[in-house]
């Protein structure tokens, strides 16, 4: 016999569709808040690799640099804490990020949720999954690419809230761009605590949207607002602080990060980099000048507020050295984050990267390529923070609703990657083997009767039927059967229960702040 | 800014087509003939629950036994060894079996090509990727699904020859339906040495057949047929022998792996299995069942010949519990590769599993990931024979002409990550970043210039293009620009030249052969 597979049917058809869509329903409730990981992280390089890089990551802090723009309060804060600042140029006395980091960041931190089951917690051997950020356009099989809007937004965040591949609400999943740009942080903000129970990010386009994103977790919270422990607040939010690759960060993040550090809300500190441009063509260059910036932001944020959360981001992908075109799911960038990985677990703090990256402007098989060669690295590297796990095309432009549904069932895969291998007596399946023998079948034994139900990741979008049946079925594509899942999720969507006083709260809040602004475009 | 990333294209249009297409073409010239890894393995498992699987390998072997069917020598040769025989059950003594192996069973050995820079190295640190294996039928987006000829199995052979990812021309690339059943092996062994230079795959599916590959390949190598140091046959087929799980051995497959290994041919030793069917439903029960099976069929073959190569082979994924279904890229077959990968390494064998496995009947999302759930852990795991790297869809029952080329892209990748993180002086690149500094680029500066064209890998089939310009361009998907690719691929093809004489050495023997016997269905 060859390898063909056969298929070894056991007789009749598919378990009834009613139950399975029952059992999809009712997932969100059983799946856990967040992964911790049975299974080793995989290394690319080796100690003196590594060492090589933190070396070369200090140099670059001591002799070039980092530029702190428009901010003369962190060129302060930066001078008083020991640094050399001339201008907006910042140099930091060799291992000096590292000691400050190393003495306040945390290793982990509990992110709560307004749902105590569904608060997750970020750093060590903990896995969180997110969805997408910050896309202009959606695009869905039906209706091509558009602009988002806020119903898109809304879309999205339920569909994160159903799928139990994910443990986050996200941030800016799409941006609406429907609503003024100096309005739209509430309605998103609103969105995710509305239609979600899931812990959300905050909005980092100006201080002052930070802080609204503050206030409106305070009422959201309430009473467990702050931390009775501590009297400080507790972390509610985690929010996306990207440095100006190269070497520079700018105000308006360094802004949104002072209010976020000030109030014990965590922040991931990431320099955007696309090799090849905004850093070196080479794996240990871009790791090297990575590692730089994103120390020198944590350090910042550790000076503004010792022992606030902060995670250490890495967004590394590449480009075409032909058209100059952003390139994903190459193997370069899942390099760069092996490396990355390694090097956060050796500062000792949570690390953010990786997701479903993928060039392609639509949902086929370039865009399952791309966002498996990056969802998989990021699996068996460890990343604790999972930005960009389901919806991204484009490159990040567009945020694609079939593409969410197959990143959200990848999402769901990997979680079983990092349970590991059961060495259970019922794993290790001894007596099935015994009760089978050879040359017979496992499909009725005791064992197998036992364990079915569990037994094997099931996924409600892929395809295993013969060909005839996936023909006289439509022969449909991956795509196809994603939309019609996206769709029939969206309708048999139920929000979880908001409190009616704090959801008042939550709109009266939105409208005297709006009533206070002009709309603008900025 | 948020990550969406945004095109830093350096102004005109991509690099001109024909270049591209010169630079296409001298791939496969300058394409290594095989890879060795400059990484780590990823180990999923302990040493404690490797052990435990390793002994209860062990259990299964002394206890329950392997049926040997129909193959009375094959019986006579392992009683006469020490095992204890009853009828066709075969029980080995604890320990025998992995003392057999290790005692002769090369850790590597060279498989040679007719072209001696194409020879492989299998075992070790190397890795080979070989394509599909023992579809009926193939696939094509114009022309749908249908049954597959001799000249589909010519393409498939010319397309394997022409990609830089791939490294052997494979066995059974196709069925060649239109030709008789006892006869096509002649027409595929042909194909592979008339339209290929690089190293082949013998047939098992009679050991009349397995001896006409042998013949043949004396007649293809000649003087070189026997080597000189030993006076024994160099190793130039590597061949698949599967056992028929669970834990039996047929009398077809044990009479071909006889011929080769008396031959000094090298037998890949497959238990397959698609678990909840063939073994248990648990990942450390399908390993000890597939170490027990292949331990089995390795002793054999270490008995008729000691030393001669083996490799230890594992075909594990599961199938649908709700349909009975195949699944493929679902995470527990992943999870047995790592481990059987480190069974094999333990012991001391060449491994061979993985690949681009998927259910999906085109090559659409589905395929992709699918293949890149099998393919990522192939290459992290230490796979050193990767057959079904490239084309396989439907579970193996359709070969898929754009699959085929998708495949071929994504293994060409692999080989980047392989070769691990350069950290010479050129590979840190802090002359780049001392020169380039904060806030400004790298595109132009020398480091960039001096490295551009080696920088990151370069796909022929992805479009990372701006969403305007790909919709200018017809908004082809993945699937469309991988069929333009693989008849761009054919319309090209230049055959690699062989001797005349040799030529019609082989056309005379197989013409004699076929005359000796009528057509055949089996």
């Amino acid at each position: 016999m060859t390898d063909a597979a056969t298929n070894v049917r056991r007789g009749g058809r598919r378990a009834g569709g009613r139950a399975d869509r029952r059992a999809a329903a009712g997932e969100a409730v059983i799946a856990p808040a967040y992964l911790t990981r049975k299974i080793p992280t995989f290394s690319i390089l080796n100690e003196e690799g590594l060492a090589q890089i933190e070396h070369n990551a200090d140099t670059i802090l001591e002799e070039i640099g980092i530029e702190f723009r428009d901010d003369p309060e962190s060129l302060d804060i930066l001078k008083n804490a020991g640094c050399d600042v001339v201008g907006e140029r910042v140099k930091f006395p060799r291992g000096m990020c590292r000691q400050i980091i190393q003495a306040s960041a945390p290793r982990e931190y509990t992110q709560h949720a307004r749902n105590p089951a569904r608060s997750v917690k970020i750093g060590g051997d903990n896995t969180v999954f997110v969805p997408a950020y910050g896309s202009p356009f959606v695009y869905d099989i039906e209706q091509g690419r558009r602009y988002a809007t806020i119903k898109d937004f809304e879309n999205f965040v339920k569909l994160a809230y159903m799928s139990p591949g994910l443990h986050h609400s996200g941030g800016t999943v799409c941006e609406p761009v429907d609503l003024p740009v100096n309005k739209r942080h509430f309605d998103m903000l609103y969105s995710h605590m509305k239609y979600s129970d899931k812990a959300f990010m905050g909005s980092v386009t100006a201080p002052s949207r930070a802080q609204d994103s503050v206030d409106m977790c305070k009422i959201l919270f309430g009473d467990d607002y702050l931390d009775p422990a501590t009297g400080k607040p507790k972390t509610f939010m985690t929010s996306l602080i990207n440095a100006n690759s190269p070497m520079t960060f700018d105000d308006t993040m360094l802004g949104a990060a002072k209010v976020f550090a000030r109030t014990n809300q965590a922040c991931i500190i990431t320099p955007f980099i696309l090799a090849g441009a905004m850093s070196p063509v080479t794996v240990a260059g871009t790791a090297a000048q990575s590692l730089a910036e994103a120390m020198a932001g944590m350090t910042l944020v550790q000076l503004v507020n010792p022992g606030a959360p902060v995670i250490m981001g890495s967004f590394a992908s590449s480009i075409s050295m032909q058209s100059g075109a952003p390139t994903f799911g190459t193997p370069e960038p899942a390099m760069v984050l092996y490396v990355m990985a390694e090097l956060a677990r050796r500062l000792g703090v949570p690390f953010r990267s990786g997701g479903s990256l993928c060039g392609s402007k639509l949902p086929d098989a370039q865009a399952a390529s791309e966002a498996a060669n990056t969802l998989i690295p990021t699996t068996l590297a460890g990343v604790n923070f999972v930005l960009h796990t389901a919806g991204w095309l484009e490159g990040g432009l567009a945020m694609g609703y079939e593409k969410f549904i197959m990143d959200a069932d990848q999402a769901a895969m990997m979680a079983v990657q990092l349970a590991g291998v059961d060495i259970s007596e019922n794993g290790q399946a001894m007596d099935a083997i015994r009760e089978v023998g050879p040359g017979s079948h496992f499909l009725g034994c005791a064992h197998t009767q036992a364990n079915f139900k569990t037994a094997f990741y099931r996924s409600a979008i892929t395809d295993n039927n013969s060909y005839e049946q996936w023909a006289s079925e439509g022969s449909k594509d991956m795509a196809t059967r994603s939309y019609e899942r996206w769709n029939s999720m969206l309708n048999s969507y139920e929000a979880p229960a908001l409190d009616e006083a704090t959801d008042e709260a939550l709109l009266d809040f939105i409208s005297r702040r709006k009533s206070e602004m002009p709309d603008a475009t900025h």
